[in-house]
């Protein structure tokens, strides 16, 4: 009966004692079903149940997963990185579909059940990226979902023919506008911010937008975000990645920048990186800003970093935090679960009846502790079915 | 036959292909040597061979390991969690060679071979964390060698009583004298130091300081610090832990101070902890200054996080360096392994002929790739004899 099992006595976070946990047709069950005899059944015994995790930010379309051992050999800046990339991608065959479903089927294992993923767009290579994650997100469909946002990153008004290529990437599958830091990278912010708007409002399409650029620049830009995002009514659909204006400001402007952000419904993702300042998270829950977190780059052209786990990721948060009460290193893997799921628009997410079935059992006495020590992951469930036990595919 | 094995096929760093490693008596033969008989043999097929981990810097005496999830409770500043750690250590039983045991044990069994770990010493606790932490290391005998330093958490001035204790824990078995911020903790920068020199004098021992100290202040005190290297002619035996002072000033001041640190012989150790600056592994190495690594508390009243994996503590050396070249990834396991070795005052480590078999296999075909990618140990091997496999021990 697919979509369908008994956790027996998971324990779920906040609730006093372990319970059983129904799923029935890929949904929690309401409280007053009946199991079928016949149904699936999951000893918890005690395992923490949390909701499957939700990468916010990745970029499966650049990573060497289960290829060779590529040296890094960019120069120290951003736009070194960018253009290594364009020069070597091709190489080393990519996009890849085979490494990108690679690594979409590892995180399944590490109890990833949604991604969001930053595809390359650009006149060189064109949709490639595109119909390579879409044929990657194709072979591990019923392990993961994959959302993918057309992504230029190497600047949209720098780099003519890009804009057409979004706007065929949006009829090709991907269902969100990305963007790079409208000044630093593409020289130009009023026209990308304004060509950007204007495509996701034709569309109706969100916005999720790469915004490196620091101190004042990067805060002047998030008001022109803010101004837009609000002038074209796509509250709570824009999303900004990174968002590391915020860590080099100082407290009164960030403050500000904040409400701005909470007042025009925009959410911020932050993926902890190397040593970029990550957003407090117990600050943006006060101030009402969704934080979301995800795993930017995993073994690719930008680094060698990552693993696609998102237990790792809340822990690189909480930790960059510095906090270490039990309460304030939930808000870290809330990033990755609840404030991802709101960034990505999933409707039904959570452990409630009604809930789509994606789960996780891991061995854990408090959800803090599944953040610091980062166990293996007993049991993944997606859309109902057990799909990997203690790290490997079922 | 104890301490003799012969690794077979093992890849080292820097050869350009796999190669038999034979070891007799616990230590390197010499490539003329050959292999009695009925020696003991290990299969590495190309695993890459380590040298074994090496902790500059931990608590184990703190540690709750193996024991029950104690959600942190201490306010946000420092001497906030020294006053919880005071109000909160007996009544959860610390310190305790038990938990401390199952540490160092768990540390074996991730690679890690030589320890140092700083231990209370304060008039309320006396020598019950120097006991219980040799009792301890007499546990984990054959698996991990434990160096212990006399470390007055609380301060030294403030709290009298306490520099006697530091005495007679050099005569208990510590090897080596703590101290911590002269200034923003003691609040009487020139007394601590004058006394923990003296007496480090008086014994021929070393020491190793906490220095939390930010900004000027801290910069201030390392200069101190130095002068009184150079005046005890204990060049190469003092070691600054955390050291942030080199996070929180100008470029020039920090270039100022590396060199004032290589000219009196002084390292660094760092933990990489929180969001603390961590020092530059390339600036450090150019600059003649060493640099070890250390986990810091592990699963303590001081907070939650850490594992004693010294491959997870490179990886956030490196990562928070923002690293990404193989060769300077490489330079954070130095610190794990060559670097924490010449604070410890290790003779004999590495893997040279003549050095101290202690080993680790790792299924990586790099050593940043091993940084990286933190993969299961193997095979672990102390003084020649295979003490764990595949993470448990033999």
């Amino acid at each position: 009966m697919a979509g369908s099992v008994l956790v027996r006595q998971a324990r779920l976070p906040g609730r006093p004692a372990a319970e059983d946990v129904l799923v029935l047709d890929g949904r929690i069950a309401e409280p007053e079903a009946t199991a079928p005899a016949d149904i699936a059944v999951v000893d918890a015994e005690g395992l923490l149940l949390l909701p499957g995790f939700v990468d916010a930010h990745c970029h499966v379309d650049k990573t060497l997963w289960s290829g060779p051992w590529v040296p890094h050999a960019a120069g120290p800046r951003l736009v070194d990185r960018i253009a290594n990339e364009r020069a070597r991608r091709t190489e080393l065959g990519l996009p890849s579909a085979t490494h990108a479903a690679a690594l979409l089927a590892h995180m399944a294992t590490l109890g990833t059940t949604r991604v969001r993923t930053h595809t390359d767009v650009d006149p060189a290579t064109g949709l490639a990226g595109i119909e390579a994650v879409a044929k990657a997100a194709a072979a591990v469909a019923g392990l993961v979902d994959v959302e993918q946002v057309a992504f230029p990153q190497d600047g949209v008004i720098r780099r003519p023919g890009t804009l057409e290529l979004l706007e065929e990437a949006l009829a090709a599958g991907a269902t969100t506008l990305g963007g790079i830091d409208p000044a630093g990278v593409d020289q130009d912010p009023v026209r990308q911010l304004d060509a950007l708007f204007d495509l996701a409002a034709r569309h109706g399409a969100g916005i999720d937008m790469h915004l490196h650029d620091t101190g004042t620049l990067g805060a002047w830009e998030m008001d022109l975000v803010a101004e837009r995002t609000v002038g074209h009514g796509l509250q709570g659909k824009v999303t900004l990645s990174h968002a590391d204006a915020l860590g080099t400001v100082p407290d009164s402007e960030r403050h500000r920048l904040l409400d701005v952000l909470a007042e025009a419904g925009i959410n911020v993702v932050t993926a902890a990186v190397y040593n970029v300042p990550v957003p407090s998270v117990v600050e943006l829950r006060d101030r009402g800003v969704t934080l979301a977190c995800g795993s930017d780059g995993i073994r690719d052209l930008w680094g060698p970093y990552g693993n696609g786990d998102m237990l790792e990721r809340a822990m690189h948060v909480a930790y960059r935090n510095g906090v270490r009460r039990d309460e304030d290193i939930a808000l870290a893997l809330d990033a990755a679960t609840y404030g991802a799921a709101r960034v990505l628009g999933l409707s039904s997410y959570g452990l409630e009846p009604g809930s789509v079935a994606d789960l996780v059992l891991v061995p854990a006495r408090t959800v803090a502790e599944a953040v610091v020590a980062r166990p293996p992951r007993a049991v993944v469930v997606k859309n109902g079915d057990v799909i990997a036990r203690d790290g490997r595919l079922v």
